[in-house]
């Protein structure tokens, strides 16, 4: 197939940063991309060949986009599976495939799909709504502290909740929910799996996600993780393991934590580029989203390793500021050799919202921990 | 000034392969870019926030282009200066100037500048036309042979011949020319500077261009060039003179000749991104395109030193091919560690036409080399 100034159509939904920064290999390799977002402000509007607005969860929108382009694949996991699976039946190529989607998509099925496959995960039970829940409380089934996640749409701890005891359930939805069983950890890891059409499989080093020590955020993601060789070589062989069971293509965040005893659980998946691979673009000899290009359209995929030490801190905006975005500071990070700030291009800050990254890169580990302090500590998202 | 997700508008003159490398970082960077180019297949149509047809050498279209914009720059040097000159004397700020753009579309008036300058240049002959020139000749004021270049327009080896007889002159244009002397050299180095509009400063490596050992062609440009440190050190520092002298703002790419006996001679200049840093965008810690972006708008400059080797072979159209492009074994070279082609997103191949380029990286520059031999024998530009 020929994919390079020919009349090839890939078709992304989904036009938020993961789709602007993937877009910037789809112009690399000048590969025509059509994007459909709902927002007309959406960060991926400049890059593509053409931009569709457009609801991600309508049938027919997403047939029709689907049917404008030869490979579909996807920058965001809630779509409308219906259309994909139509499509898929119709012969487009869909990358992730609507069934790996429809798995994922609920985090219950997602828990049993680990179980089945021998993957180890933390224990969990499945309700279809929070009465389900209680009920099972109350009958002693189920035992607190607990892990609660909303089976569906949660995303950046978002319907997740710890609770301890039955005050914590009284602003919870009445959703279809699962409760996972508190394991201590001492790491939460992730490593993303790229895997082609034709099944060419190549792993990124571990990374490991540094919290603040008292808010319950993550502050750095770092390439790679500061862990012992066996656990990085155990987390890999998981995120392998992951990655065949659900054969998927495309790239595979596989998200993990490490527990006090060094076992490795897996959390969750994204089937996509994914935040703990920003590090990528300036630290791999290939970047996550040069390589999800890659695997779809079942080219040989890119070497995995890193060039150089890689740490990421992302730009969130900050508590008390609403309205058109400034970013204090940012001249000083730049000024720092090895700073690379990506704006995602939101006019608008709002508290935790998401606005962009900054990446550090130094041939010294310790020397770009250093630094990403720094430039934690200067930038701010205000307005 | 606060060029992130904000109004600031950037104008670019040129909407080629440079143009489009560049706007992968205003897409980075979020800043809002608007660009003018007669092409309606402009590489650098995609990407940018508004893309204008027009001619760059029409003074009332490049006139209007820059009322739309805060501030100027150029992916190409030949465009109306007088539009240019108009616009910076009302408070337009344009980089490069248009000052600097003057003394370089010309050749003439480039070579007496470094003359003027005390930049160590090969001695020259300015002629108003072919005529002129051969007046010289009858009168022995100017020897064979020599090198003859127009003295304007000229790209890419077009508009220069060595003439070893007054046969050489017959199919020669009667144009504004020079008259260079032939200096036998060992090397032809590059060095980038960026210099900021605050006059900030920083060099790339010294790159070399290796020559088919039988066609007068360049294979290969390879950073850092495998020279004497002394030599590096004398290139860089004459490099720097040069920026100085023209108080130049943004990058400039100086070319220079090794002589035999390691004297250092500016061949000429290029006021903008350049052909020998395209390696960077992989290679180096910030990229060429990166830094001109950094320099035009007074931010800091990024750090120009090198994670890896780097070396870039371009992707030339075929002989004999003409027509929709088609690149023979892409795959085929995809599959080599450290190998990333760019596709400039031209749809028709013409002989000698430039389509795109390869950079290769590694850590080792001698497994560098023989992977771009491999890339090089590997991969066609064909039809």
């Amino acid at each position: 197939m020929n994919y390079f100034s020919s009349d090839f159509k890939l078709g992304i939904l989904g036009g938020g940063q993961l789709g602007k920064m993937l877009l910037a290999d789809t112009r690399k390799f000048d590969i025509q991309t059509y994007i459909l977002d709902p927002s007309e402000e959406a960060p991926s509007q400049f890059g593509a060949t053409k931009f569709f607005r457009g609801s991600l969860m309508d049938f027919d929108t997403v047939y029709q986009f689907g049917k404008m382009v030869n490979l579909l694949t996807i920058e965001i996991e809630n779509v409308n599976l219906d259309a994909l699976d139509k499509l898929e039946a119709e012969g487009l190529p869909v990358y992730p495939s609507p069934k790996t989607l429809r798995l994922i998509q609920n985090k219950g099925r997602q828990k049993d799909f680990y179980v089945q496959n021998n993957i180890p995960t933390s224990p969990h039970q499945r309700f279809v709504d929070l009465n389900d829940l209680r009920k099972s409380l109350e009958k002693d089934e189920l035992e607190m502290p607990f892990v609660w996640k909303c089976a569906q749409f949660g995303y950046d701890g978002n319907g997740v909740k710890i609770v301890r005891s039955t005050l914590d359930l009284v602003n919870l939805p009445e959703v279809e929910c699962i409760a996972e069983q508190m394991v201590p950890f001492k790491n939460e890891l992730a490593v993303i799996v790229a895997r082609s059409v034709s099944g060419e499989v190549k792993t990124y080093p571990v990374v490991e996600m540094e919290f603040h020590p008292e808010a319950n955020q993550v502050e750095y993601v770092i390439c790679p993780a500061r862990i012992d060789e066996k656990v990085a070589k155990k987390a890999t062989e998981i995120a392998l393991k992951v990655s065949e069971a659900f054969t998927h293509v495309g790239l595979l965040a596989v998200e993990m934590f490490q527990t006090e005893d060094d076992e490795i659980l897996v959390n969750e998946v994204a089937p996509r580029p994914h935040n703990s691979g920003h590090y990528s673009i300036e630290a791999s000899y290939t970047s996550q989203f040069e390589n999800h290009l890659r695997a779809i359209l079942d080219l040989p995929l890119g070497n995995t390793n890193s060039k150089v030490a890689g740490i990421m801190v992302n730009l969130v905006g900050e508590e008390g500021f609403s309205g058109q975005v400034i970013y204090e500071n940012i001249e000083k990070i730049m000024a720092i050799d090895g700073v690379t700030p990506h704006i995602y291009g939101k006019r608008e800050t709002r508290p935790f919202r998401k606005m962009g990254h900054v990446t550090i890169v130094n041939e010294n580990m310790d020397e770009a921990r250093k630094i990403a302090e720094k430039v934690k500590n200067s930038i701010r998202v205000i307005s």
